[in-house]
């Protein structure tokens, strides 16, 4: 039982939210499957998510019960508050068999504990509830009624507590630096590999107070026409005279993140190129001034395609999302993203990615920035100078 | 089109081989979900698989088609072999979104392409394959008959090409100067974040001649009385004198995976450590020495256990599994392990990892091999002693 990362009252309140949501839906039972969800219930913090593993909520038990596999039971013990008796787990032999699977383990259990003829809430589309799960429990549990709760834990998540925004502050001082360090290191003749070596260095050793934590995301770094192409990870290629680089990256503490782009130029940039950083630019600071309570997502989203008309652009994708706990494969929550349609109202202590990249045909610019909502306006959370960097090429 | 990991014709192979495989099950059409089945189909390499993706192999056709979100659209035709016209994405509002799921889209792009009354087949279990994409597909493609081909791909994936192997190798060889590094920097007052800053400094950088890629997993060293806990990453408390460490790694190159395990004491060894490092060594010798073309998965494993068994110890676990081409959450394969009932038949060119540790209540051990078989029996991989590490502690 390892405390020291939230109190014992925070889980609770954590727990008894998502309880209440359950009442509001008329669900006895949630099978929760989403790592950072069971993280958030209960702490569990392990990379152990390769085999089937969740997080048993009972409306009315006190405590959820963590299922896994044996070797990550005593992981189990030291991440989370839960009573032992609480922590169960399935023999080797469930392991990616074909025989046996892991949700047959986890229907027997809701059996043994008179739970099969009730109201089961599962993640339908959460990463790891596979279709098998659904076939596997459905199949096995002819009794019950189920439901799709995609998503209700991380509704709850979209609020943040203090001591979560001060995780998520020190991600972001992790990640200043590092972006900054990244961008003094970038230059013709030196290998994609060696700067996101550097990068992963300085985001994992933190500062002196604090380490940092794997980000969701790897570090992303397209260049050349390939900025194009904004999920592109690196190579061991050099970078070249004149390319454009986009850096997506992310602080990461406690598995709070605090993702931040930027984007670079090596050598001279082009006269369009100049542009479309100024639109950008313009865009996202005129949108991040549109950010209070009250204000809806859609309405944020607005101002920064009003803002990019004026000059002649439109993009099609949203232009940030809520941000906090999570694990591979996204720091992003799931749940409000600024976007036309989105109607979900901001509130204090809500966190967001603002990432209104444009992309054209052959290269792209992203400058982001992500924040804190407070009463009255937004907490920048980074501190790198929001520009377009232009590096002096080197002769090499 | 980016033909430089590997040849078309490669590439072609694989293709015709699945398309065997799923006459032999009666398949007209395949939904490959798994990110690693379609990188190995298509090139297909970006970390967007966090919105949900897959390939159409469709039987009658001569390429499988890409379906993704539109933003990927250009890395797909940058990493992939497949024409323009096969790339197809759908558009932002369909991303995380409560009202329009993908799978709608895949759907009707299967009635488009009439397919939507044939066998299709999907990856039931593979991870990024959630409930809610079977719900969708089969609900939305009544006329349509649909079977589980989970690890299909993956049993191909099985055999590897020389190309392939030699992705491994490097992998192995950035493996081996990374652990010997990690090793070398763990000591008592160390932080545990600034060893593994420096590990993935290492794995990424590679060498002079190749970079590194991001392993599947993160490193994983717990330490002390949670060694018990294999799979807990960091945090940043210093290390102790006297902690046991336990380190488990991978190289990676062009997504392919070379794992290692090995444990160390800072400071001196108990006598049961020091037993139980020679149990675990002796048994992980006898192991690797049964390994030749012919003998099946759960005779390498009886090796194992009747080696430990002669020293008074079991262990449930599977001792290792089939390794290669992978992102997070997993380097394993997903098909043959070494353990009890695994009648697989070992052959040239499969790669695994052996991991047979042993976890006591308080503390445990795990030295680990990649290795590659060969027609006689089997190469290893990393050159790292196969011990356990002794830290002569440092007055700090």
């Amino acid at each position: 039982m390892l405390l020291s990362i939230f109190t014992l009252s925070e889980y609770k309140s954590r727990l008894q939210k998502t309880k209440e949501k359950m009442g509001d839906e008329g669900i006895d039972v949630l099978l929760v499957t989403d790592p950072a969800n069971i993280n958030y219930l209960s702490g569990y913090n392990a990379w152990s998510y390769y085999t089937h593993q969740l997080l048993i909520v009972i409306i009315d038990e006190s405590e959820p019960i963590w299922v896994g596999r044996g070797i990550d039971e005593s992981a189990a013990r030291y991440t989370t508050w839960l009573k032992n008796h609480n922590i169960i787990s399935y023999s080797d032999d469930y392991v990616q068999s074909t025989i046996k699977h892991p949700m047959d383990f986890v229907t027997d259990l809701l059996m043994e504990k008179n739970q099969s003829n009730r109201t089961i809430a599962m993640e339908y589309d959460a990463y790891f509830f596979t279709g098998q799960n659904y076939i596997i429990l459905t199949n096995n549990l002819p009794n019950a009624t189920f439901k799709n709760a995609t998503n209700l834990i991380n509704w709850i998540r979209i609020i943040k507590s203090e001591q979560e925004i001060e995780y998520i502050r020190r991600a972001a001082n992790i990640i200043s630096h590092t972006m900054n360090a990244a961008i003094e290191k970038i230059n013709a003749g030196v290998r994609k590999c060696d700067v996101v070596a550097d990068i992963y260095q300085s985001q994992i050793s933190g500062t002196e107070q604090y380490g940092g934590d794997y980000p969701a995301f790897p570090p992303l770094l397209p260049s050349g026409n390939k900025t194009s192409a904004c999920h592109l990870t690196w190579t061991d290629e050099k970078f070249n005279e004149g390319d454009p680089v986009i850096l997506e990256l992310a602080g990461c503490h406690n598995r709070y993140h605090s993702p931040l782009a930027r984007t670079l130029v090596i050598g001279k940039p082009t006269k369009e190129m100049e542009t479309l950083a100024e639109v950008v630019i313009e865009g996202i600071n005129e949108a991040l001034a549109a950010v209070k309570p009250g204000v809806t997502c859609e309405e944020v989203e607005m101002v920064w395609r009003e803002s990019i008309k004026k000059r002649g652009f439109e993009k099609e994708s949203r232009i940030g999302y809520s941000i906090g706990l999570n694990y591979p494969p996204d720091w992003g929550e799931h749940t409000a993203s600024l976007r036309p349609g989105d109607k979900t109202i901001i509130q204090p202590n809500m966190t967001f990615h603002m990432i209104p990249g444009i992309w054209l045909d052959d290269y792209g610019i992203e400058i982001s920035e992500s924040f804190v909502v407070t009463e009255t306006g937004i907490e920048i959370l980074a501190n790198v100078e929001r520009k377009l960097f232009v590096k002096e090429s080197l002769v090499y």
